[in-house]
């Protein structure tokens, strides 16, 4: 690690696990494609993988997932007719880095070979500016006179983790141009990636073989002289919008990628890069581990935004590979979707058009799944249609090697709630209705549709009830009346009928248009009252505890400790049927916690403490979403030093790799943008303590002591601020573009945000 | 297996397993206490119990079970200085049998030591004329003059499945009176077991040694002669209605049967062994082994029958030993319960009895399950005070060895039904109405109070439904709308407002009493509007079938046979969360089958018909309680083949006792009362076609094509009546001593059946 600008390491350790774990550290992306942090002569071994977004395919019975394409960043190197790999060649030196600022992984290998010092040195970047490009720069050099060759092409060895999705790969060569085409296994979706070179040495062959479409350059190397070529390659797919065939389409892009030549393709990219971190950076002054991990955060979800007009949104493991089937889950609403829409909104509106794009498919989830529901029940893990990827058994036991039922598809409920929530505070935050007109409205409407058909009345109690749900912790499956997914429901009532009203007096047309289309008049009452009588468990008259489940309270006081040591295998799952924390009051994360989080304005900090101190003990933080919820709250109920705990815990867990990769037999290494998402909120949300609603922006600092100052961008009903928090004061910049006066509320002070204007607040 | 009134063999194998079984199918009981079918020599490593009704003990954290006492029949000898035993001695010829008559059981061993036979002959009851009292006729005799010891008295080494019971054993002589006298570990409840001897031979001495209280006779036997003595044990507890000590009470008690000596004592027995038989034996003629497997499982029930006025009730391995706990289940109110009622109703209401007894159990169980219920939820497994015997963990997982969470004890809501339903019968079939003023209304009423407290009513489809529960199938946990279980619901709130409306009518001052004492006066008109409007599933229009729960049709389609190929522990239980039926449609048992026999005048022939042939391939009969409802139901819609299959297997599971000793790690080896319940019932109900109402009794017979005659007698509305059925004819012998007339309608013809009065009816 060497700046706040820069992830970098000098050495090489040649074991499969750091491998991997490198391919998600240094991996780059531009929301149409990643590409992992390996080397440039690497291959499916090594997880090689550029992953894309938004194509799936399935094949026989095995899990659905995203399709990695063919290596057109491709590249070995032989000095006098021994090949050099790090793999098996000795390295004398080694670094590989990665720029925050514009998203460039650069490598620099001294390899030694028959006496002689082989230098390679590479950078890549998948541009920013043309999503389907990437391009590398390559060179090569030695310290005597050598034979070198240099193999560069397409390599169409493909890592797939749950068998062969592109079939009928063909290698080309179609004039100065390398290309690979296939179709995926399942729907017979081509895929084309075409590659070009710039190379002005050596004498130059083309080869197929072993799977590899390449361009072998023969070179009689002089001591050391260093030879730079450029290679540019594209990826299409049968998603995007072209109107000729993916090759022709990769072809034309890979030529014009190469006329325009790498300096303007970089200049490009980097413009791109230099908005993205306009807007969205976050500048921690006095506290340089807490800057990098955060920075490099927020290069995470900058990475894997979704191209625009895509109606793409970011997978749990974001573009670092298949992992978790490319699934988006509710981590990109409650987790990532924060952040774009405060500071990205572009992207944010995006992710939301993905769930509006997907509702069909929530709809036949809920016609399908158990008795039949209506409205919409979004899929748990959802894919390009929205049908649900989430399989029955979705994790396997290592201790019998059986697949174990699992829940999370049929009983997950809240995940409708949370793409309503966040559809609303789209609407609530940016004052843009055209979601709202544009299927958001729709979306929302089917989401508490979906309650209401799922929901009981409990006659001798006068009460809804949302029975036989998994919430946020999934070690406890099949519970009643769970705090997070009954709070969520009713949220999302009281969304629906917030939307109606706005709809009937603003846009009344378009909703008596959408009250026919969907047949929903006679429903829209029984939302008034499910709003009103679903039960949410309240906190202990008491201790101020809520419960999170009914009987919660009721299960074993165990340790965390206590069920470790009581595992046969260590990859075991604590959850499902019959894991071990399931009769016990140990949860996988944030739960009662997450729900107090998201509904902050409901509680008092007493509630909230006191909830904090009885969950965390029990918490066990099996999923990365935990951990920011517990800052948040810890920051909003004063205990700052847990807060800033859990603040590095979520904002390290990419940049440091340190996670389990197995969940059972499930293999689960990647990126966590819902926890870089966390981090990003932690630190402005938490620490900052800002919450925009729709009449005002609150600012209620709680700086972590060593902070000097926070200081950040966000953008308010589609103006923009500049906000600098110290321990002292408060800093406002309203942008001299705005077109209207914003109220913030800083510690309680009222303050008229008018535009161009440069308040600062001192705090109490 | 010998004639028609005898079980027995001529083998002995010294091996552990057959020992077991033989334990079981030649035990004798008395209804206070059952007795093992094991040698006089044998002790705790044979399985030796004597298991004793209605007294309870725990140890630790290990499951709560009845107790056994000290075995006051043991016998052994020595000759010529050598211990002879069937385990250790060379058995030259060795006999056993069981006198169905009158509950003797017998053996005669021959033995070879140091060339000598020695031949022992012994004999044993438990007095069904006084519950307290066993005796034992024992002759020793040896073909050559021998020096022959015989010890006799009370082992007191005594075989206990989860610790040791009885503490403080004391073994003390007392005049010629053996005793040994204990107090349980859990609540200091004291037994004593007592001893007395008619020896008139050989040379007697008083011993005490490893753990039993002997007399040892010394005697130089003569060749050929055969010393014969009589030996009377009786065993007390803190439960018997006495005043003096337990111990007293034993010693006075054995004093006197010596007294009253052996003749006299067998024939007392015999004396209610006869009134037995002529109440309840079945008689079929032209099919010996049905004969004969029936009447064993109509002698198994009537050993275990609650000694009258004790407020017991027969455990679901009745008293056999201490497997599943000594606990009672439905077993009793669905399985063994018709045949008492039909034949024995002083038996039947001593079985309803312990349910009022134990109504507090049940209601503290409502109040404490889940999140809190009304009324009374009874125990899954229930002993002496209601409160639930049955753990969250009841399953060992032999891949694993660890306890598996299962449902059994807080889901399988459709106990509190079984009883109300059998209480109501009782009234309807006897026309007592004292059981209801005693307490049975109550029940009634609770059970029904509890049903409404845990159903919840779903608005959109202005129904009630009962959710989250374990039917009879307990491969699947958790499911909703339960076809068996709603229905039992159903018929619960149906018959509590039929006890409304007759109380009100006949008893409106204990009616009174009643709903102020239950504070139940709101709730009564909530049960009306409960079952007119709680669902439960309905035949499919197409097909017939009755979808056994909610989404059971979207179960994977599996085999049994597959499913046990999948199985890694032959023992392995298939429920519970993660069981291999779990995700199928594999049933253990007889579930929507079972609700159609239950309920058999809501349906037609033809819905029997479907559901039969729909889940009769799909169920596994895991449970002894599944064999008798497909019989039935077979019968009812004429596939007698299949029902005569399935009669035979329900029949012969304790004489033949080919079952299956193990699920999960859990040791379950025992008799199956419920099985031989369900034996009368395929024979009464199946073929004989008896159902009878409130109004009349119903013969539709339907013979097995090999049965000349079924014979049998009633009781209906207190008078007595001989069936005989042949394949042409029904004949009525309605006794004489019979107050009232009562219709009978045999195969849709009424007949009038006066006091007296005999009637033969042809069928068509």
């Amino acid at each position: 690690m060497s700046s706040l600008w820069n992830v970098s390491t000098d050495k090489f350790i040649n074991e499969k696990e750091s491998i991997m774990r490198n391919g998600n550290v240094y991996q780059i992306a531009n929301g149409y494609m990643g590409y992992r942090g390996t080397l440039d002569e690497f291959g499916p071994d090594e997880l090689v993988g550029i992953t894309l977004a938004g194509i799936f395919d399935r094949v026989g019975d095995a899990w659905r997932e995203p399709i990695n394409a063919p290596n057109g960043g491709f590249t070995k190197v032989t000095l006098d007719g021994i090949e050099i790999s790090a793999l098996t060649t000795t390295v004398k030196n080694h670094k590989q880095s990665l720029n925050l600022e514009n998203a460039v992984f650069e490598r620099e290998t001294d390899y030694e070979s028959q006496g002689k010092i082989l230098k390679i040195k590479s950078s890549r970047f998948l541009s920013a500016d043309k999503p389907n490009l990437g391009v590398v720069k390559f060179s090569v050099s030695c310290d005597k006179a050598a034979k070198v060759s240099i193999s560069t092409g397409i390599d169409y060895n493909i890592w797939d983790l749950n068998g062969q999705h592109l079939l009928k790969l063909s290698p080309e060569k179609n004039n100065e141009i390398l290309l690979v085409h296939g179709v995926t296994n399942e729907l017979s979706k081509k895929v084309a990636v075409a590659e070009a070179a710039e190379i002005n040495f050596g004498k130059e062959a083309h080869l197929i073989k072993d799977n590899r479409n390449l361009r072998v350059i023969d070179l009689d190397a002089e001591a050391g002289k260093i030879y730079t070529f450029y290679k540019y390659f594209t990826v299409f797919t049968d998603n995007d919008p072209i109107k000729v065939s993916v090759a022709d389409a990769a072809i034309m892009s890979v030529t014009e990628a190469k006329i325009v030549g790498y300096e303007t393709c970089l200049k490009n990219h980097n413009a791109q890069w230099a908005k993205k971190w306009a807007y969205c950076d976050v500048i921690i002054d006095g506290d340089d581990e807490a800057q990098q991990a955060l920075r490099y955060s927020i290069f995470q979800l900058l990475i894997v935004a979704p191209v625009n007009g895509s109606g793409n949104s970011i997978p749990a493991r974001a573009l670092s590979g298949q992992v978790y089937k490319g699934a988006i889950f509710w981590d990109t609403e409650m987790f990532m979707f924060p952040f774009f829409l405060y500071t990205y909104p572009e992207k944010a509106v995006e992710l939301m058009r993905y769930r509006v794009k997907t509702l069909d498919g929530a709809r036949r989830k809920a016609q399908t799944e158990g008795v039949g529901y209506s409205g919409a029940y979004y899929a748990w893990e959802s894919q390009e249609t929205g049908d649900d990827a989430c399989t029955y058994f979705n994790i396997g036991d290592p201790n019998t090697g059986r697949d174990l039922r699992t829940h999370f598809r049929d009983k997950q409920v809240h995940i409708s709630g949370d793409i309503a929530i966040a559809m609303w505070e789209y609407f609530k935050l940016t004052g843009d209705d055209s979601l709202l007109l544009e299927g958001g409205a729709e979306v929302i409407l089917e989401c508490a549709r979906f309650y209401f058909s799922y929901a009981y009345f409990k006659k001798d109690k006068n009460r809804y009830e949302i029975l036989d749900v998994i919430g946020p912790d999934e070690y406890h499956e099949r519970v009643n009346n769970n705090a997070f997914s009954s709070m969520v429901a009713k949220a999302t009532f009281e969304i629906a009928n917030a939307t109606v009203n706005y709809l009937k007096q603003n846009h009344p047309t378009e909703f008596n248009t959408l009250v026919k289309k969907i047949n929903i008049a006679d429903e829209l009452p029984m939302f008034i009252e499910a709003a009103d009588l679903l039960y949410v468990p309240l906190p202990d008259k008491k201790t101020g505890v809520i419960e999170q489940f009914d009987a919660y309270f009721k299960l074993k006081d165990a340790t965390i400790a206590e069920l470790k040591s009581k595992m046969i295998h260590p990859n075991e799952y604590l959850g499902a049927g019959q894991g071990l924390a399931v009769p016990t009051k140990v949860i996988k994360q944030a739960d009662v916690v997450m729900m107090l989080n998201l509904f902050k304005d409901r509680y008092s900090t007493e509630i909230k403490k006191a909830n904090w101190e009885y969950y965390e003990p029990l918490t066990e933080h099996g999923s990365s979403l935990s951990a920011c919820a517990y800052a948040m709250v810890a920051a909003e109920f004063g205990n700052i030093d847990f807060a800033y705990n859990y603040f590095m815990k979520t904002a390290k867990i990419d940049i440091e790799a340190k996670y389990h990769v197995y969940v059972g037999t499930i293999f689960m290494g990647g990126s966590h943008p819902a926890a870089n998402g966390g981090a990003w909120m932690t630190a402005v949300f938490g620490f900052g303590g800002v919450r925009a609603t729709a009449e005002h922006v609150i600012i209620n600092p709680r700086l972590y002591k060593k902070w000097n100052k926070l200081q950040f961008n966000m953008i308010y009903k589609r103006d923009r601020f500049n906000i600098k928090i110290s321990q002292n004061d408060v800093e406002i910049n309203a942008d001299s573009s705005n077109k209207k006066n914003h109220t913030f509320l800083v510690s309680g002070q009222a303050i008229d945000c008018i535009p161009g204007k440069h308040d600062i607040i001192k705090l109490g």
